[in-house]
């Protein structure tokens, strides 16, 4: 069902974003992990409200309490609960637009589908819920971490028509980090926070693109046909509020090269195997080949802006509306961390089911 | 596991390019459904090789044999099991490059991920292998238009530099099938078919994008969190042999929109409710608002060149390969039905598992 | 993954006996439920420890907190997080044997899977785990009984040699609570309660047998072939902590009788149809036909005796064992509310899954 | 979808009685397996009508074919298809019933769930459903004999009032299969056979019991809560035609003692850990504890008998009926391998989710 993600690495997520908090039930986890809480606190820290100047003002502390699965630090194998208390929901500035559907928002879907709608906030539809996600990613980043050296770090590299083009091969975290927008480019990061701030003060949003790297991922992980590496994290990325785009390696850039020019020949390296280009985003046929995975998200413009709009009341009348209330005039510096979180689970994922189904699997060497 | 698609329309395939066939097992099709086995037939021989002068001149009926499920011409409830044999198998133009990986193809990530590997063709990561959810996915289209009226129509948009830039509400199926290459817009067709036989003939290979648009989806489809309908739609794309990139409504060029730009404004329609624009795609929130589904699906050149290329050997020594065989310059033509039946098997299932929701379930209207 | 099940109704639970509490989280309740709180407080309360001076002496208020999916009352369609803490854990009472695998317990096979155990109690093997399952099953009540008008009535049948042999189509409700055993026969009672303070008396434990019926399930229910109503109900019940053998209808006592006597023959009524006898406990083929569900569950006595046992330390060296704490001596009286609740989580799967296949579902008449 | 069993070793089945044949597809089979196809025909020959003067005398040669996911004679990784024809149906038998719901059988639930119903034999629920199940189980017990030396023997223990009561540490293959009628002990053999041949002549049936053990099972295989072990094999064994119980270890006789009675001390032996009796059937907490798995199913008798019976046509009036055909009159012999191919399933997939959550999983020794 809907709430849940991953067959051995199995996580399920719950919560709205006005009620009694948010939280993530994760199974499969291998037992006899050291579990740092740190590190969950951490990425639950990068995704908080309030963070810097560029977010939305909502406080909310997020901090995560382990309800189960977890005894004197170590993992047990059995389900670990994780539980993050909403603290600072505010339902009185959704009392003028109750009876009113927000364009671009899933107001009239969450009606439509379900005949009902917590008019208290986006509910589940509320980018709050990813709170449960990043919590989770975290902990499957660890065991990515131990297991087999994977390392992933995200970054905004587009805001409305400022583009950085990092070079995935050279982005640190600490660049990523040392910026409010999370751009690793100096210059670019001063252009985007300049817009993003302009935009604001318009009352209006802008989108972007956030690209992503996992490094050391041993090659052999994806599960062909439908559960390919590419398919399973498009899902991923397709699944985070205003997500509207994913393309792997290339992408949609591939679409005007020639086979001759994608193709990324083979060539041995101190006696493992490299691809001399990395074209295909270090995934051949839906299985991870050992290059760096590559890949981006485009991020469509927040649907709350602080301007009157046309739409309908719930009794399909022509209405105007104009929200209220605190948002952030651009989700790419806080979708950063779920864009990771979101990689994490399905690399995770994939290398449980890996060692499943080869109990000898020694991952043919990474490129350094 | 990685072969089965779908919670309610579940879909098992199975088969390689060489070996006894392809087939697919559909469970979760409603019972006392006519099914029309020409329907299947059609989609198969839109997806065949050998079908024009731009595609692969391996010779494969693709006559799909049902070997149960159906009972006196209507479905009983159980699963449906399809066969199709594979008859013009060619494993000697294989055998010279046996001992090599084929850039960009799957013959190393396969042997990494399995230790073993059928090297008399794709294997698995063959094109060939949409055989089966082509088939199956005409089934789905069957079970979306006898219960919800649902059309679904894909085509050719873009080769190499060549974009056609059709408007998803005037395309016709009529138009694109009057096309080999499946482009609706005969003047674009007639570049791309030139520009396919050009590339063709100097041994190489081009990319493009296919365009899709769902009419008539009821809103209230799509599961959020994690099953969103675009997350399904993107991993049943990215599942596709060749496919880089996936992008819902405004996609990609959504980044450089503002907020106020790309809302999509609600309005009063005959007492059932429109956006003005579409640029979500007709999916908000993850769940589909009555509008057209429009998508896009970015596909790499295919990675069987003509030509040399530098690669190892199994044993990890630098080599030179030049294929031989019988391959497509240009995959889009024939991923246009693969694309249609991907769309058709994510609708499908997420139409059943809201009427488990709903039993009351009726659709809000849709936009004519 | 293994605390995770049903298909649309999916319930995922959590916790263990020693940690900060017990939970689960329901997928797939169908939107607009007015949920009554107090009927998931009742089972919870019907299966505390402490409720009666034939259990163990634990204090749990085992209060259950609901955390999201439900809105001014109703449910949302959204996950329904239940949590319960825990209050009078004990830690202490263990240490003495936290090196000693205790005997037909899961310390020995718990260490064997995970390499780690919660010493501090039984895990997630403890009988506390079902609390979790028991919130989860009255919400499953609830819908069952809303959109079906489906009852389900659970007894203790037998305690060691003592039988009451109740006829499922009398047995109510409200005489089963009535006694502290569960048991609706009062002299049957009577004397299963005599026994279960004998056997307490001296350290020992004895097990016994519950039967459940669940009346006005529609005819349609259960999915073959391998997810037959009684196959679904069979795993539930063997899932049960102590549960040692299941039977549907006539059970073991069908291998000798013959054909001709135990096939139930149908005969009309009132314009539908019922079967004579009912042998077959409700279910043909797998699938529900109208009668009373009807099975048993035999539960094995408790494995902690207050004698001395021999066993194993957890180095493998021989040693003595004399387990304390609390502890039930017979774990049947509280155990009724697990099997219908179990009951219940199977059947409301079904019933949506129903619901999906066949939007125009009608049950056909139940038996009154 | 309930024609799917397993997480990671997943087989889905298809086809009726009546139509173009069985099948199997097998995911999750670990590649580089030499597959060896007489034991998959070895065992549909054990299940075959025919095959001695106690079985339905249709002919079926139940000859399989592989239709994928092998490879000169190694398993891919990919998905194995299996698929057998029908090849002696005969429908005619079924015209003068068509009309009729055959009592105890599934032709009316059948009809109340999917509304249609091939009339023309069984469909699904006919037992000859199960050569798919035994076919993908000869496969399991080949990667369980492999990987961990697991070796599953069953036998016929009880028909109608006969009992061998044949010791599991004892019963060997080799006696099972002297006997047509599957029972070790000669003398109990002879007088089942005898009774099935005399119920035989009076045109009614008899049930029974069938044991089953799990030689070498590796300890720490169950997934608690709701996949443990004996969860996951009484599922199995409630899927399979006329089974209406299971018991695991003592099951329904573990109720008549006391814990001092029933809990297996434990023993130190060589190194390793045994249990000194195996009163839990090699289960305890749902996980294998190293000892033989011991378990017991129980048939009723076939529903098919050729008297006159009372019943209602498809309109619901009042009707008789006697069937006609070839049917079985006591379905335990041919039951055996079905059983044997249930336990293979569930047996292989823990394996496999075991290998999956500890990489280093080295099974503790087993009891030789």
């Amino acid at each position: 069902m809907g709430s849940t993600t991953g067959t051995l690495f199995c996580v399920t997520t719950f919560g709205e974003s006005h009620g009694g908090g948010l939280g993530a039930v994760v199974q499969g986890c291998p037992p006899g992990l050291e579990l740092d809480l740190d590190l969950i606190q951490r990425d639950l820290d990068r995704r908080r409200p309030g963070q810097s100047s560029l977010t939305t003002q909502r406080k909310e502390p997020d901090h995560v309490e382990v309800l189960s699965g977890v005894f004197e630090g170590k993992t047990l194998g059995s389900p670990i609960a994780l539980l993050v208390r909403n603290q600072d929901a505010d339902p009185s500035s959704y009392e003028p637009t109750r009876h009113l559907y927000r364009p671009s928002h899933a107001d009239y879907t969450t009606d439509s589908k379900y005949g009902i709608r917590n008019w208290q906030g986006g509910g589940r539809a509320s980018a709050r819920e990813t709170v449960a996600r990043v919590a989770a990613g975290a902990i499957a980043r660890q065991v990515l971490s131990e297991m087999a050296g994977v390392e992933i770090v995200a970054w905004v590299d587009t805001v409305g028509e400022i583009s950085a083009g990092c070079d995935p091969n050279e982005v640190s975290w600490d660049e990523v980090e040392a910026s409010i927008v999370r751009c690793p480019d100096h210059g670019s990061a001063q252009k985007m926070e300049q817009l993003i701030k302009e935009v604001r003060g318009k009352g209006d949003t802008i989108g972007g693109v956030i690209r992503c790297v996992a490094r050391h991922v041993p090659a052999g992980l994806g599960d062909p046909v439908f559960d390919k590496l590419e398919a399973d994290l498009s899902k991923a990325m397709l699944s985070l509020p205003a997500a509207k785009g994913f393309e792997s390696g290339k992408g949609f850039r591939s679409v005007g090269m020639l086979g001759s020019e994608h193709n990324d020949a083979f060539e041995p390296l101190d006696g493992s195997i490299r691809t001399r280009t990395n074209h295909s985003g270090g995934i051949q046929g839906g299985i991870s080949n050992g290059m760096p995975v590559v890949f981006s998200v485009a991020f469509k413009p927040v649907a709350t802006i602080f301007q009157p709009q046309d739409t309908v009341d719930t009794d399909g009348n022509a209405a105007t509306i104009q929200p209220r209330g605190r948002h952030d005039p651009c989700v790419l510096p806080r979708a950063v961390p779920m864009v990771e979180a979101g990689a994490a689970l399905v690399l995770c994922d994939h290398l449980l089911r890996q060692r499943a189904i080869r109990g000898d699997f020694q991952a043919r060497e990474t490129v350094p």
